[in-house]
C-alpha cells in the first residue's frame, strides 16, 4: 500500500526576523504543494527517491540499522530520515521504507523543508494507521526540522501542518485567521538567497547594538499584531501600510537588496496599498497588497521592475493525504 | 554704524523626527552662512533688505510702532521682524533699523531660517552693546523661531549658534562634540521639499499608530546615543553601520524617496560606511560617511546616480561678527 500526503509552501506576510525572538508573525500557505509518498517494503533498507537528486546520485539508501546514525548532512534527504526517525521513536516502529518526494522544480524560496517534513510525517503515520491531531504533527514535525537545523521558530511547519493564514506566536499560540481571500500581488525577485546566512547577519548585528535591534524587533511585533487585526477586519489599505512600516524596518535590519527594493518601489508607485519584501530577505519574494481595480497595473509595474509576477493560490489547505495517481 | 554677524547652516547627521518627539540628535554646522547686516537709522521706522525679495517687492518697510503687530507671514523677512521684536521687547529698545540679510542663493535644504534668526539677533544685541552669552542668543532665537512656526525642536537654533557638532536633547542638553573632522560626502538629491509638510505626514501616521511609531523613535533615539560614541570614538565604520540603520527607520517612516534611495544605495555598494538622508526627507540632502581611500570612488557613484556631491565644510564656526565689507 502506497500513502501519499502533500503540504503546501508558505508566504511570510508579516513578522519575519521578530519571530526569532519571540514575537509573532503572519503567514499564509500557498499551493506550491511538496507530495510524499510512503510504503512499506519487505528488505531492513530505507530508498528515498527525490527529483533533487542527481541523475548520478541515484537513490539515497540507508540501511535500517543505520538510521539513528545518519549524521542529516544529504541535503535532500535530511528533512525526511530525520522525520521517520521522530515517527519510528515515538511509536516504536521498525520497519524498512521506499520513500518517493515530489514537487516544484523551483519553489521561489516559499516551499520549505518543513513542507516535505511535514508531508513525510502525516505519510507516514497514515502508512501506520495512527491517529493524531494537527497539533501533534505540528510537534512532531517541528521536533524533526530542529533536529536537523537547531534553530528555527517554527512558523513553516506550522504552515505546512495547518495551512490557511496563521498568526503565530513562537510557543505560545498558532490561531488560524478567518480570512476568505488575499488580495496580493506575489513576485520573485530572481535572486536566490540562504536564509541561515541572513538571520545569522542580523544576529551579528543584533550583538553589535542589542538595544536597536531589540527595538525593531518590539516594533515589528506591533506591526504584526496590528495587521492581524486590519486583515481580520479585511482592511487592505491598512495592511498596506504596516507593510510599507515593516517594509522600512527590514531595510534597518539590512536584509533588503536593490533587486528587491525595484518592485517594492514600482508597487508603490503603481498604486499598491503598500509592498514588502517576504521572507529571511536578500532576494526571494516580495508582495503587494493591491484592490482589484489596481491589480492589473501593479503587476505590470512589477514586472516592468524586473520581478517575476508568480499566480500564486495563497490561504490554501494545509497537510492532507492524496489520491494514488499511479 | 553698520554691525553684521553670520550664523552657519546644517546638516542632520542623525536623529530626525524622533527629535521632535523629545529624542536626541546629532547635528553639525556647515558653511553656508547667513549674514545679516544692521544699521540704526533715524526714521522711526524698520527697513529689510533681503536677496529673496523679488525685484518688484524692493525692500520691506514696516512703521516702528507697527513692529508688534506684524502678523509674521511674509516668507522672507518674518524671523527678521520676530528677531527684533525679541530683542526689543526684552530690553526695551524703540529704535529705527536697517536690516540686510543675505547668504547663498541655493542652501539646499542645509541653510535655514535659524541661521537668519540667530545672526540678527546677535548683530542686534551687538549693536545695541548688550553682553549676553550663547545660551542666551539660543534663547532669544528659538523662542522667534517659535512665534513664527509654533513648532520646533530647536537643534537648528542651537546649531546657528553654536556651530560645531553638537548633541542636542530638547530642553535638556546641548552639548558641543570634540570631533575634529567629519569624514562625510554630502550631497543634494535634486527634489525640494517642505519640513513642515513631512512633519505632519509623520505625525498622521503616528496617530494611526502610535504604538509603532513610538517604539521607532526610541530606536532612533538609542541609535543617535550609540553615534555619539562612535564618532567621540572616530568609529566611522560603526558610526556608518548606525547611518544604515537610521535610514531604514526613516524609511518606516515614509520619508525617504526614490531620489534619495539612488545615491543612499549607490554610496553603501561603493565602498562608504554607511549613508541615510539627512532632515525631514521627502527630497534634500543625503550623506555617506567614508574614509579617505574610498571618498573619490563614492563620490564618482553617487554622482553617477543623479545626485548633486556638495563640497562643504562641516563642523564650523557658530554664530559670529563678520568685519564691516562695505
Amino acid at each position: 500500500m502506497k500513502i501519499t500526503a502533500s503540504a503546501p509552501g508558505k508566504l511570510m506576510l508579516f513578522g519575519e526576523h521578530a519571530v526569532v525572538h519571540q514575537h509573532p508573525c503572519l503567514v499564509t500557505a500557498v499551493d506550491l504543494r511538496i507530495q510524499v509518498t510512503v510504503e512499506k517494503i519487505d528488505a531492513p533498507m530505507i530508498f528515498i527517491e527525490t527529483p533533487l537528486l542527481s541523475p548520478k546520485e541515484q537513490s539515497f539508501s540507508l540501511p535500517l540499522n543505520e538510521l539513528f546514525n545518519d549524521k542529516l548532512l544529504h541535503p535532500h534527504t535530511k528533512f525526511i530520515v530525520a522525520s521517520i526517525r521522530k515517527v519510528f521513536s515515538r511509536y516504536n516502529i521498525h520497519q524498512g521504507l521506499k520513500i518517493q518526494s515530489s514537487g516544484p522544480i523551483n519553489s521561489f524560496g516559499l516551499g520549505s523543508s518543513s513542507a516535505v517534513t511535514v508531508a513525510t510525517i502525516f505519510a507516514l503515520i497514515t502508512l501506520f494507521d495512527i491517529a493524531i491531531k494537527k497539533q501533534q504533527i505540528f510537534d512532531l514535525a517541528y521536533s524533526a526540522v530542529m533536529e536537523v537545523q537547531t534553530v528555527g521558530s517554527g512558523f513553516d511547519v506550522a504552515s505546512s501542518t495547518f495551512g490557511g493564514t496563521l498568526f503565530y506566536l513562537p510557543t505560545q499560540k498558532i490561531e488560524t485567521l478567518n480570512v476568505d481571500h488575499l488580495p496580493l500581488v506575489i513576485a520573485y525577485s530572481g535572486e536566490k538567497v540562504s536564509t541561515t546566512n541572513l538571520v545569522q547577519e542580523v544576529e551579528q548585528l543584533r550583538s553589535q547594538f542589542p538595544e536597536i535591534l531589540d527595538l525593531v524587533f518590539k516594533a515589528i511585533g506591533k506591526i504584526t499584531s496590528s495587521a492581524r487585526i486590519a486583515m481580520l477586519q479585511n482592511n487592505w489599505k491598512t495592511a498596506g501600510n504596516l507593510a510599507n512600516i515593516n517594509q522600512g524596518l527590514l531595510e534597518s535590519l539590512g536584509v533588503s537588496t536593490p533587486t528587491l527594493n525595484k518592485p517594492i518601489t514600482a508597487a508603490r508607485l503603481s498604486g499598491s496599498f503598500g509592498a514588502k519584501l517576504s521572507g529571511a530577505g536578500g532576494g526571494d519574494c516580495m508582495f503587494a497588497i493591491v484592490d482589484e481595480q489596481t491589480r492589473s497595473r501593479v503587476e505590470a509595474a512589477i514586472e516592468s521592475s524586473g520581478a517575476q509576477v508568480l499566480h500564486l493560490k495563497t490561504n490554501t489547505e494545509g497537510v492532507r493525504l492524496e489520491p494514488e495517481l499511479a
